[in-house]
């Protein structure tokens, strides 16, 4: 990897990327041939930054680069370009913990807000596949891989308490990032704001129930509360199905760019509950009643597996890595205290599960009554079928978060969204 | 207040500190008179520093500081001197946030890791009254005022959460001296450790079963890790009796060197675990029998006192300055909004005292079995009449750490510990 500084932040449109990426003679001669003869195509579909596909006569590459504004807003909206370094770092931290399973640094530009990574190809956007009805083998193991990695290896359990100040503190400056979500997923969706929106007028009931919940509004607090102030380990902090991206045999997961110290609940959250959405979005997609059966069994079976497999490794890393300051080894000696400390890790893992379980909840309803919405939803074209949709989804979320302690295994959290699976909701309108 | 950055650190001895301050002229003109007439005492009896008392013929300065070691110890246990740097910023921040409350500060020199303070006088340490049965009638309103003060408006509802954060990261280069906390508070009394000692023989078997309680050592590592990722809110730190200065009308927290942002509780769970001390130590005082009852009674009251003022504070400061950006307001408008956030509240304050009950725990059992004791129980001469208070402390603090949850109001506390005032344990030896 190659690196510089110079120069001031310019928006290198397609031209001047091509000049700059000239400029740097190993990716020059990774992507091969004459720079005139690169293919260069801006294919950013995400909120907040210009990515681009650059390919040559050997090889391809993608350029990401930083707006200094949100991109689905506009310049009204800035967002520091520093959220590019933030991503950087976490993307190389992920890149030691779970190699493989994220896409290889080729090139940074801090001042540029840019970085070059490699192309993946032919991987997709998970959350396209899912839409599509897709079934990814390899996701279980993979996903299950990086998060009990990266959250592993970033907490207590692995790091000394100077080694985790420090990475707390390195990622400190990153709170714009963190402000979007503490508003656009722990505030808003609970209130009236201008940029909510959902399925109207089929939702409009559901809406203001929301609106007029005290249980949830405590819960939604609580959970904000956990996630500005419990820094347990490094987050990928954005991990949906559209960070994520697959091939039948491999999973890649992208943009660390909201990566700061936060509640491990909260990334694994992120990963069940757009596994549900896809799970309840699945009936608005079926050109034929039960066509879709075998995919949705295997994503409720993914969501069982995904923490189940993510608790396993987790567990075991603790057992063999636990280098940390945390749990001290020389406090369970000897059999009686290996067996007490086993006892408390299942705790730990019990607890980490409740706060999955809220999470999942508010990264499930900000989808539906918040700003940015998901095609799992969105791609029903019928409004009143993916409203009905929309609200089972929000039935249990509701329950997952009010009543998080109540789902004590994750068969509970599937059991569940399987009842809903037929319920019809009284809609508005 | 002057400030200064230049030179290389030195230690500054009697002469050496008359010439430094001499070239201080507010400082100079404070004291009064010709520099070779100030009389320069040292007074340090703490374990980390060099604290001088210097007197002019107009008035006097304390001056404290930091050692490259612990003083305690010596130079094979090296400390950063940054620790000096941190307690000037958390000392300037308490000095907004509770005024009147610490020492005025009058300077400050970074490389010299050394401050110059307003001289307390004729406050005494607190401690040294409370062992000799002195009661000190304003202590509950400003010790209450302090805590409530200065963890609240630190806190997430308070602060912006980028504030927070960036508050979090100026004090994350304190590891030094937290991890002093870690080792000597939530680790070695419950393990074999060079540095631990204990009232023996009288106090071997107690020493072994806590060694060896499964339970306990559950009970300290959680709280050790909450101590480590739970940064609520700006903590003094090291909040016992002996870093409190008092007169009868007044008093000032001194000694912040310990500054960071953690859980409440432990700051709180840190003065009732002194008092709770200085109650099991008192009948080690006595004289004739029951020559400390009414002391004693006061103790008890204070214990009580100051976690229901604090708590009472707290709130208050909840109601009506709440402007951070944890449990919005927007979410609990109305009568019913607020109806709902006030439980809220009480629950906040309910989890709060659960932390305060185990902290005071830790902070009890690694007087009696650690590397740093106290003179409540040092000075009782008679080691099994010593031995005696330190049990009782320890029955106390053990169901305290284990069972905090089933301690809930402070007259639960308050209440264990009065009946333990004449319970006899049995001693080894």
């Amino acid at each position: 990897m190659t690196g510089s500084r110079v120069g001031d932040y310019r928006i290198l449109q397609e031209a001047a990327l091509r000049d700059y990426l000239a400029g740097l003679p190993e990716i020059a001669a990774l992507l091969g041939g004459a720079p005139a003869g690169w293919a260069i195509t801006e294919v950013g579909d995400g909120n907040l930054n210009l990515v681009f596909i650059v390919k040559g006569n050997r090889g391809g590459i993608a350029v990401k680069q930083a707006l200094p504004y949100v991109r689905l807003v506009g310049e009204s909206w800035p967002l520091p370009l520093s959220r590019a370094h933030y991503e950087y770092l976490a993307l190389s931290r992920q890149a030691e913990l779970a190699p493989g399973l994220v896409p290889a640094l080729l090139h940074h530009n801090e001042t540029l807000a840019l970085t070059v990574m490699e192309l993946l190809e032919p991987h997709v956007i998970m959350r396209k596949g899912l839409v599509a009805g897709t079934r990814y083998p390899r996701f279980v193991e993979d996903i299950t891989t990086f998060m009990a990695r990266t959250l592993f290896f970033t907490s207590d359990l692995a790091l000394t308490a100077a080694e985790k100040k420090d990475a707390i503190a390195a990622f400190a400056g990153n709170h714009a990032l963190c402000k979007i979500t503490e508003d656009l997923i722990f505030t808003d969706p609970y209130r009236v704001a201008a940029q909510n929106r959902w399925t109207a007028p089929y939702l409009d009931g559901l809406a203001a129930s929301l609106r007029d919940d005290m249980e949830l509004h405590v819960a939604i607090s609580r959970l904000k509360l956990k996630f500005m102030a419990s820094p347990e380990g490094l987050l990928h902090g954005d991990l949906h199905t559209g960070s994520i991206m697959v091939t039948e045999g491999e999973t890649r997961v992208i943009d660390p760019e909201f990566a700061f110290y936060g509640p491990m609940g909260f990334d694994v959250g992120a990963v069940l509950a757009n596994l549900l959405m896809a799970y309840f979005a699945s009936s608005g997609h079926e050109r034929a009643p039960g066509e879709r059966q075998a995919f949705e069994s295997w994503v409720l079976q993914t969501v069982e597996k995904v923490w189940n497999g993510f608790a396993r490794k987790f567990l075991g890393l603790w057992r063999t890595e636990a280098r940390g300051d945390a749990y001290p080894v020389s406090l369970f000696a000897g059999d009686k205290g290996a067996a007490r400390l086993e006892i408390e890790r299942q705790a730990y893992l019990q607890r980490l599960f409740t706060d999955t379980v809220g999470f999942a909840a508010a990264k499930t309803i900000r989808r539906i009554f918040g700003l940015a919405h998901n095609i799992d939803f969105e791609l029903i074209e019928d409004p009143k079928s993916r409203a009905i949709s929309e609200a089972r989804a929000v039935r249990l979320a509701r329950g997952m978060m009010v009543e998080a302690v109540a789902f004590r295994t994750i068969a509970d959290v599937t059991g569940a969204a399987r009842k809903l699976r037929d319920w019809q909701p009284e809609l508005s309108g």
